[in-house]
């Protein structure tokens, strides 16, 4: 099952009223149609506890996909209570780079205004646009509240899975030791295009990044030291997960900064970002103007 | 002004209804007796724009503060939408460890989960109570939506302060690089116990943290390196503040991790962190039974 989140045209605010002209809606995607599931979006579906039968079932208005507009899609979840983001978690890149493996997660945080749908373009600040570098990621997204849960109860506090870029502001990520002030740009991260619910909470496939026709990154998912209920079981012994919180489970090698010479988004460039099962992100990249 | 949320009792949830038998509500302080001012927390009433007059003005419901029990006080904001907190920010501490003063602010995060009102106990996590540190604070709110601004409008931003302590788990801090794990245990960070709000977003006085009466932290506030409109422009240029953020905005020499040898809080201990016009937290560090 896949659930998204889609802003729509409203009729009832062209008014003098709220200004916006669209409002946004979980959808559930049945083939070739979106179907609105009477929540604003796919965070306020998980919050209902049961929102795993009334995504499967509920029938409401239908919006054709080939209709859509890439500007149609918004992050799944607008404004997770939190994002928490995990640092150094593919074992084949810390052993190439010839690390040991980590005992803990590194996990740091990125605030929610960071999130952007997964075809909004990437603008790049005025003030901050010479190293702003990709970091494709899995995202694991909570369905219900979870709090000091072993792994088995964890696996099933995960509604599912989707795409996430960490892009992420170099310069300012090392401004001082901890990582935040990089990571958390205002409208930098693309998430989506939507959140695909596992019935097993088993997570397969490829991770793969591209800046333009070029591969930058490339792993197998399985390859994560520490796996998506390994991640949420360890986060909830310090804070208590809600539906809707998003995790990101970190990027392997291939990003920009550590190459030579690095190399940064620029305007004009186009971000893909692909997970086998879950879809793809696509962000034009952008001057800010 | 000052400025606080209480914890009252419900009539209307009495019943079978909501079961915590409380409500919250923002009040105004009067002398000795608190004011409700109709919204929920003081969150809520700092997103209406025109929450000074409202503040100011509104006559409601009163309670006598000799009447109120230290579980009355909540956090003046229950659920920011962010805390910032700031690392290595006074002066005097960083010069006699021998450090430049830094260029940047060291800026993380803390969920809001975290925060406790100003006479909670603090209760150490069964499975981190080992290393568990005080870090005085003043904590900056932001009263109105602040996105790129420069140092005389982030000082208008401001609605004023209040107490915190950024009371920190060591051993979960430096697991990793990045201190988020170890800064954001839930329900461990006391705040409060009222904003005060300033005319003029002047910031004076001397933070004092005791536990039980030995003094251990003691400083000027002006010794800052980055002051409060310091560092609500310099995070506004990287996400919006919106009305309630709260900025910790960094604590003094004299924790515990740094002494020979260490010392943490424990079991019968009490916490209390002061600063000059702000008021006082008072917190029973407790065991997890």
């Amino acid at each position: 099952m896949r659930l998204a989140t889609l802003r729509v045209a409203d009729a009832s605010s062209t008014g003098a009223g709220t200004g916006t002209g669209h409002r946004t809606v979980a959808v559930r995607i049945d083939d070739e149609v979106a179907v609105e599931l009477g929540a604003p979006d796919v965070g306020a579906l998980l919050a209902d506890p049961g929102w795993r039968g009334r995504a499967a079932t509920t029938d409401g208005p239908r919006h054709a996909l080939a209709d859509l507009a890439p500007h149609a899609w918004a992050p799944p979840v607008l404004r997770p209570s939190k994002v928490v983001c995990v640092g150094l978690n593919y074992r084949h890149h810390i052993l190439e780079m010839g690390r040991e493996l980590p005992i803990h997660p590194t996990l740091f945080a990125k605030y929610p205004e960071a999130l952007i749908g997964p075809y909004d373009p990437i603008v790049l600040p005025a003030h901050a646009a010479d190293a702003v570098d990709w970091e494709g990621e899995v995202a694991v997204v909570v369905g219900t509240r979870a709090r000091r849960l072993d792994e088995t109860a964890a696996r099933e506090a995960i509604a599912g899975h989707a795409v996430l870029n960490d892009v992420t502001m170099r310069d300012y990520q090392y401004r001082t030791a901890q990582w935040l002030q990089g990571k958390t740009f205002e409208a930098t991260t693309p998430f989506g295009p939507w959140l695909t619910v596992d019935d097993d909470g088993a997570l397969a496939g490829e991770l793969r990044t591209l800046v333009d026709d070029e591969q930058v990154q490339h792993t197998a998912v399985e390859d994560m030291v520490f796996g998506p209920a390994a991640l949420v079981a360890y986060i909830s012994q310090i804070v208590t997960l809600h539906p809707g919180d998003v995790i990101a489970t970190g990027t392997p090698g291939g990003v920009g900064h550590a190459r030579t010479p690095p190399r940064y988004l620029r305007p004009g460039h186009t971000l893909t970002t692909t997970v086998t099962g879950l879809g793809e992100l696509r962000n034009a990249v952008v001057a800010e103007v």
